[in-house]
């Protein structure tokens, strides 16, 4: 997990740089991404929006999953260009729209998904609400973000001291300026209290929470994610949309 | 925040010392308690279950706030002699009976109140599901505990290097075995994911989970807090027994 501003995927030089680094496993593909295949369940006959898709790489898994379609969103013009160019299916589209003009969006959907995207998102009372407009009773948001832990520490994601994870600034919510490939990016931190608080208060129901621990196998194709077994890297949510409850 | 484990407040010079301590303005006081009222809100009429009551120092303030009754509960029998012999009201009771019998109450409750008592409670799990078949439809649980983070480093509750503060083994869940006042003590560590995972899957719809700051006041009382504005010390949730959804 890195800190990234939502438009730095807009600059040419780091899209290279960034096409590069996706060639190679790591943390997202062997920890992330097996975890919310997990938590993602049967989605077949569902229709599937993905935040923040980039470009495009996962709209083939979810069709093959068995759901229905397949739109994906993303505020980065080059990465929706590439999806367009690279992924093309039967009921596989892609858009360009960022996260916060979700509320323009006319269509509604079973499932909204989204890897990696929402720490990069300053409002996220908005955002929940325009998701939980956006699903159909029942629906399911699946999410995950970098971890707060990783998110609290102004310019860098903390450091380690043997088994230790040192953090600064938890309690501190909002911006966050940091670097990557030199280029500047900007996060939002929020504590994991306030993000189910959120949730709750926009009327999801929080089924599941995860913080993923990586399997034997995993650790042994990418060592770094022994740091995995002190603290996680990544917050994954499943949320469902619920229109009311019966109580006396 | 200190740990230790259930059994040592059924000794009686750690009692004594214990009882020494909270004459004084502490964490508790100023930063925990004031967040539990807060979030208790309005309890006009309703009953009351506090799980692990001690020496029910804070049952008058629930029959002031106009609940119709409280029961106060506790494993430790210096602490409920203590609490029958100080705490004298009606509807006001308190009986011997550790949290793991729960099961064995034939009440049920509008409000189950907990303060600093379920980190020492082993299986998270059944407690939880104890706890929703004792509250009634719509029922609210409230609770506090010592915060994942603190829990997390095993002997102690890991330490502050500047504004940083260092942890280890926060993925590993567990017994953890500690000291205070000389006294072995023990507890358990759950990440805050499997916390508010475990209520979900128990029927409860988490409504709030805060990791309290402490107010600029509060601050001025007791300079400790400056800690709280780094990282958390407490763990607080609010969730509601829920008997069904009504979605298409």
């Amino acid at each position: 997990m890195v800190v990234m501003s939502k438009n730095v995927f807009s600059n040419s030089s780091f899209f290279a740089r960034y096409m590069e680094l996706r060639k190679d496993l790591n943390h997202n593909d062997l920890l992330e991404h097996p975890e919310m295949m997990r938590l993602l369940g049967n989605i077949e006959g569902k229709s599937v929006l993905d935040l923040g898709c980039g470009s495009g790489s996962y709209a083939k898994e979810f069709i093959s999953k068995g759901s229905s379609s397949y739109l994906g969103i993303d505020s980065s013009s080059l990465m929706i260009e590439k999806a367009k160019e690279d992924v093309k299916g039967d009921n596989i589209s892609f858009r360009l729209l960022p996260l916060e003009k979700l509320g323009e969006l006319s269509e509604s959907f079973d499932i909204a998904y989204s890897s990696l995207v929402f720490h990069y998102i300053e409002d996220f009372e908005k955002l929940s609400k325009d998701i939980y407009n956006a699903l159909n009773d029942n629906g399911v948001l699946l999410f995950s973000q970098m971890h707060p832990l990783l998110s609290a520490t102004p310019a860098y994601q903390g450091y380690f001291l043997g088994d230790f994870f040192a953090f600064s600034s938890y309690q501190q919510e909002g911006r966050r300026d940091g670097k990557w490939f030199n280029e500047h990016v900007v996060s939002y931190h929020r504590r994991l209290s306030s993000i189910i608080s959120t949730l709750s208060r926009s009327g999801f129901f929080v089924e599941n929470v995860v913080e993923p621990i990586p399997s034997e196998e995993a650790l042994m194709e990418f060592s770094k994610l022994q740091r995995d077994l002190v603290r996680p890297t990544f917050l994954i949510v499943k949320a469902r949309k619920i229109t009311s409850f019966s109580c006396s």
